[in-house]
């Protein structure tokens, strides 16, 4: 598939060629990771069937997993009214998509005395996802 | 509560002072919308119980529902792993999220044949909506 393609031209990438993606798990629905993604990004995740990322940190292309082997399969795309937020609905391969080494990177909830707190359990040490 | 709380200092609000926020149905976990918030939008959610957004186009606070009515009630935050992106789970009023008139402002499905579709119905006519 071209990275030229017309899809791609539909969606509304911001000044630096980049839009918001959210990977939400395609069976349970929960939000586990949040990143950005930029046209190249987009066509490989379509090509592949596994998430790519634009990693902001590091300048480059990012497939999710490349080190851990948590991969994204990709189940369906969406985007947004706009669009310019696209919607990932994926299998987590290992059931991990945080590099905490939690099921998703949304596991600090606010508490009412105002303060944030890790809510939810370290599934694999770090130390055993990043040799 | 301040807005010079500490629990506000945690987070990594982005050059511009915002962070993106993400809506998502807190009992079917359905992601419903997208939007961003800066420090007086997130103090101001957690002020009243309801979604309080920074609009970058109108440049102001937004209060979620404040036109159509569709407000949307907070009934947990999170954050992710790098402080900064917020999750809000929420109960949203009137059963729409969207200005189009949809549950959920992410109906358009990628096809395998290379386009987007709205595939999700409009549960209720804009113009009446927003009158």
């Amino acid at each position: 598939m071209s990275h030229d393609s017309a899809w791609l031209d539909e969606l509304a990438w911001d000044k630096d060629g980049l839009i918001p993606a959210i990977a939400q798990d395609a069976e349970t629905n929960d939000v586990l990771m949040f990143a950005w993604m930029n046209r190249d990004a987009l066509a490989r995740t379509v090509e592949t069937g596994e998430a790519v990322y634009f990693s902001r940190s590091r300048g480059r292309l990012w497939h999710k997993g490349e080190e851990s082997g948590h991969t994204q399969k990709i189940r369906e795309i969406r985007i947004d009214c706009d669009n310019d937020v696209v919607l990932l609905k994926i299998e987590q391969v290992g059931g991990i998509a945080c590099h905490t080494g939690r099921r998703s990177c949304f596991f600090q909830k606010y508490l009412a005395d105002g303060r944030w707190e890790a809510v939810d359990p370290v599934l694999k040490d770090p130390k055993d996802i990043y040799k």
